[in-house]
């Protein structure tokens, strides 16, 4: 059986990111035959449609990133009830030029951590919108971390274990899901 | 009766770009009694809450641009079926840090360009959204505009009478409405 | 001063209703110079565009309570993600035939309750997003519910304090809101 | 090659739905080997939580066509930029009770209609955040039909023939997704 590889985006340029940490607890929550590895998207400039067909080598990355990718794995942290310009903006340049669109018939799965009650939901459904338009199949599940930073242990590690066990089981079906809609 | 100043907020960094057309075609179309700026918000850097506390220059004359303000137009592209990035990250920038966000309170009115037929009416909705964290009093109605690219005349000015006209029509509610509610 | 008339409308058809019990917290919390009723929705029928002409007399109703109100307080379950068909159909019907939107330019301001962790607030953003298109402005501040089993005492009253302390200071906003744009 | 089954739902009670014709137009546009029939849901009373145990006939039935379809075709008009109530109501009984929901894992396609410019892509958009809940895996594509009445041709059959290639499209987009997600 191959190597299915996940990608993971998300995480705001901030030290200690939250979205960082979440991300980071997948990564050792991982299934057999499953690897996965981060998209580094802080060197990312602002989008300029003028620049997009020679677009800047942390685009480039990204998007190659993307391609050699079986799935996507998103966290999302959430500004002002909705995504995050900065992560938005990301996803913008990925998917230009026109006809270039690098998340195009990719799985994915989307986590949000928040240090309010409500988690990051509302980011997490303005990112579903974004999904119908770049032709992304997300799993229907998700996990919405609130109080993220009850939830952190020594060196902002993600300690809380029944949120890590949600995101074990999140990875899985979103293995399960890539498998599934492989063609 | 006190001047009203209306500050426009929009536009790609693209040459050319059509949300700027539309704001700008708001400046030709003033009431009495009412002037409008536009904002530049082509130099703001992806949000880093790191350096949120020592905001850069950019963001300073953003935020005081705001405030300075009576009322605020927004027009804003669309992609991926949302608020574009760059737009969102201004957004972000102006809103922080917590407990200095320039918004509160504004009145507020949205416009949207796209050159395809449903004119950015979902990334109107997600600014709207996010108007209510920003406390932010926006006119219900609103000005979209589809198809933009046959609506442009020459040197990429909005042409279109009609358009122009419901431009006129918000631009007069958005002052009623900083009227009607100025305590 | 003359007296604030607010309309609650919500509440499922369920007995014991969790909408119903938020609302009438409301009703015990009330300023000085406010008075409020409630809506009663379950007599409504499915809509029927052919019948908005002729509407049934639990419709003629809920106009009239709308119309002679100063100001609306919704709450709403969430079901499915979203508004509940049951109330988003009394909404429809209430707006409806064109040009006699009973909703035009009223105040409003926003509750939502679920037994979730979530408290509705995906069913409260469908809400504000109906209000555009019919003309309500909502007070951007709201209140949400959630646990809301843990939270009722004896006979289904909505007994939890803070909650109590919310509730009250969101219809004091409410009527500020009210007496601030009337013109 | 077994017979893929498709069952639409939409279409308001109105006589001369416009959704409906859109839905009917599909029966018309199927690919060999695929079937397709109507949901009637203009028999589903106001969803009462206190009768879903025992839920009217008419929502049996509508469950029990739901489980024994392989894929459903939406269609909806636009209420006040959402999902019209009576649509919304249909979907929460066939949802529940808890731990019953009939749409749990089906593929699906979303169209919609309306008479305006931009052809009920809220509603449109309103659904799918059900589906997350609902777990429904629809396609990505969709279609849109604005200003549906110039549309019509003789005894309000869908005529247009632009139109009615991108249903075709869609179906066989549906069906095709159908066949991929199946396990």
């Amino acid at each position: 059986m191959a190597m299915i590889k996940i990608l993971g985006i998300g995480g705001s340029l901030r030290k200690g990111s939250y979205s960082k940490a979440v991300l980071e607890a997948a990564m050792e929550l991982l299934p057999k035959n499953v690897s996965m590895e981060m998209a580094d998207i802080s060197q990312i400039p602002i989008f300029n449609q003028d620049e997009e067909a020679e677009s800047p080598p942390s685009v480039k990355r990204l998007k190659k990133q993307i391609r050699d990718a079986d799935a996507i794995l998103f966290c999302t942290p959430e500004y002002n009830f909705g995504i995050p310009g900065y992560l938005k903006n990301a996803i913008d340049w990925a998917s230009r030029p026109y006809g270039d669109n690098s998340f195009d018939d990719k799985p994915a799965a989307v986590m949000s951590a928040s240090d309010g009650m409500l988690g990051g939901i509302k980011a997490q459904l303005q990112l579903r919108q974004s999904f119908v338009f770049l032709n992304i199949h997300a799993v229907n599940d998700s996990v919405t971390v609130s109080q993220v930073t009850q939830k952190l242990g020594p060196e902002g590690k993600l300690a809380d274990q029944r949120t890590r066990e949600r995101i074990r089981e999140l990875v899985e079906e979103l293995v399960a899901w890539t498998i599934r809609i492989k063609e």
